[in-house]
């Protein structure tokens, strides 16, 4: 008895301005239809620049009609160091069950894409997955790692080990929240809006290119329409792309990914996932261009584009000989044959079942060579 | 930006006999098509009945073509023991980490419901899914609890608190399995039949009573079609009964199952899910007939049928108070309003969203002083 059947989501994300501030009725509105109950979570990063967001938040939801209530306002530690053991997770279940929340009640998340991450695990395997609302408070996270339907923690130092596919129920991405990031994590975001160019659209990589400066300058006239179209992108991909759970051996949205992930366990997670994706990007453009798929021209925009945000493309780490296994990992993480996803041009992907070792090699010593070799 | 998708799903249930023995191609056709790695958790009562279990799994295996290498076989702990802490859970997680399993290798689970939640939780959350295979070994496993596509361990004192929506790659169900069974889990499978035949099919109970004497006294040939007939009826819900990660308020299928969980708890597990289920189910119908929904007579039908095959209708725990928390925290961990199912005749279930404690009270008075209080 072989039977087929399918499951339909909704996967709700908003664009918004002082989503805590009284008259934004974006929470408020999200927040209907469910069970009374709301625990809050926080990243320490947020609560640290919004000292006041407890009580604008208790405020925005007894102003309103038949509103949850907030039950629980938790601070939890920013950065990927969350994810390193079950601390947050066990945070959520606990509150979960003293709080007497139910599937229908909710969970919100603020924060950087790690936490994110964590809380999002935990409300995912309460009761088989409470209501989540992620308020991403990175570019990174808004752009990209708060659009995914996955959640997870980072178990035996590989990334994301532990973790399931989850549908958040909505993504609300407050623009204002950006402003208290640090430089580092405001540059580290755009790494992934470069990569998603690289592979769907052409035009919105010469976009970037184009307002590089700008967007390093923290122009949000240039910076906002880059976050968005590479959310849209993003969520496309996932509600479009034919293979939201990855299912399939292909992980089209990967490029770079193999080596960012091993270079933020090399490096004990000092760079940030963001400027891993960069350095990961940068060598497997290189190498796409080393193996003859791409134009040394082309190769060279992409790297100068990078660092032109602020980005680095190059690490120390990257000289450890650790870093191949990466590869490996990669796949087993994914299952089946390995699948690499390279380009033959800008905007064009292709992909891979192997990479030379050689030409990684090649790739890399060019690449350490050359850059400015910024300083993290 | 509002984006709906849906996800495919393939359910594939299998009924056999000797699946471990030579000659048998059920296993080593479903373990086509994926990673090279396999680890098998049996269940300790299985282990203790087959003890050639792993030899006869490596000759299968080396005989066949391209089959996946067993890479760890281990046997744990049977019965509801086993999910009320991590051990198993973590067990799973080491296996996929230290063999190298990746999300496309195979964890094949031998055992009763117990066994079958726990690792397939463990499974589940492993690179976010590893593909599980499911070898129920009872007959409530084989007819309801390995159909479902749920995992999870106990938690906080709570049944199923925690864990995910996770479908099974297969699920394999073995006749012979039952042949080893000790009589109380034998009988405690056949609650879930009856449960359903009087959701879905009123002829199919007709079918249990005029069989029930035959079932009891282990008649393969009473038996196995009333299996069979069950996990159809299940595997229908699931795959066409529209909700099958229960998103919605409605659970059509947990009929009696409020007080079944809570009498599992409160007897600290001494009563098994099968038997619970049949005083639960005894319970609701007798509930059902004292709010006048359904005749006396049917419900002494039913209460006659499940004490003919064996299976406890009442139990002294019923007379604890804490009993109607079993409501309460039926409703939390759905979420949203209490909705109970109970019965307008056989095969006539009806919703609602009340329980009268008085009635209650009243049906377990009638329950305790008729039943003939089968000892457990």
């Amino acid at each position: 008895m072989d039977s087929r059947f399918s499951v339909d989501f909704v996967h709700r994300v908003v664009f918004t301005r002082g989503l805590f501030q009284p008259g934004n009725p974006t929470l408020v509105q999200t927040l209907r239809g469910g069970a009374s109950g709301l625990a809050v979570f926080v990243d320490s990063g947020v609560a640290a620049a919004m000292p006041q967001l407890e009580s604008q938040l208790n405020s925005m939801l007894s102003a309103a009609e038949s509103a949850p209530e907030l039950r629980a306002f938790l601070v939890v530690p920013g950065g990927e160091a969350c994810k390193n053991d079950r601390t947050v997770v066990d945070q959520v279940l606990d509150v979960v069950n003293r709080h007497h929340l139910c599937r229908r009640s909710w969970v919100l998340a603020i924060g950087g894409g790690a936490v994110l991450d964590a809380v999002g695990y935990g409300a995912a395997v309460s009761h088989r997955g409470v209501r989540l609302i992620r308020a991403p408070s990175t570019v990174l996270a808004q752009d990209d790692a708060g659009l995914g339907v996955k959640n997870g923690i980072n178990r035996y130092g590989k990334k994301n080990f532990e973790g399931t596919f989850a549908v958040p129920w909505a993504v609300l991405n407050d623009l204002d929240l950006l402003a208290s990031l640090p430089d580092r994590f405001w540059c580290g975001g755009f790494s992934e809006a470069v990569k998603i160019a690289l592979l769907r659209d052409r035009d919105f990589f010469a976009q970037i290119e184009h307002r590089a400066d700008q967007i390093r300058k923290r122009d949000m006239s240039a910076a906002v329409p880059v976050i968005q179209r590479c959310a849209e992108l993003h969520l496309a991909h996932i509600v479009g792309g034919g293979d939201p759970f990855e299912s399939q051996e292909a992980r089209p949205l990967d490029y770079g990914h193999w080596a960012a992930h091993k270079l933020e366990q090399l490096t004990e997670f000092q760079l940030s996932h963001g400027e891993a994706v960069a350095i990961g990007v940068a060598l497997d453009t290189r190498y796409s261009a080393e193996i003859g798929w791409l134009t040394h021209g082309e190769s060279d925009r992409v790297l100068s584009c990078l660092e032109r945000l602020g980005l680095p493309v190059s690490h120390p780490a990257l000289a450890d000989t650790r870093l191949t296994e990466g590869l490996e990992e990669f796949r087993e993480h994914l299952g089946g044959n390995l699948t690499v996803t390279l380009l033959r041009g800008i905007g064009s992907p292709s992909d891979a079942n192997a990479m030379s070792t050689d030409a990684i090699r090649r790739s890399i010593d060019a690449i350490m060579s050359s850059s400015r070799m910024t300083t993290i």
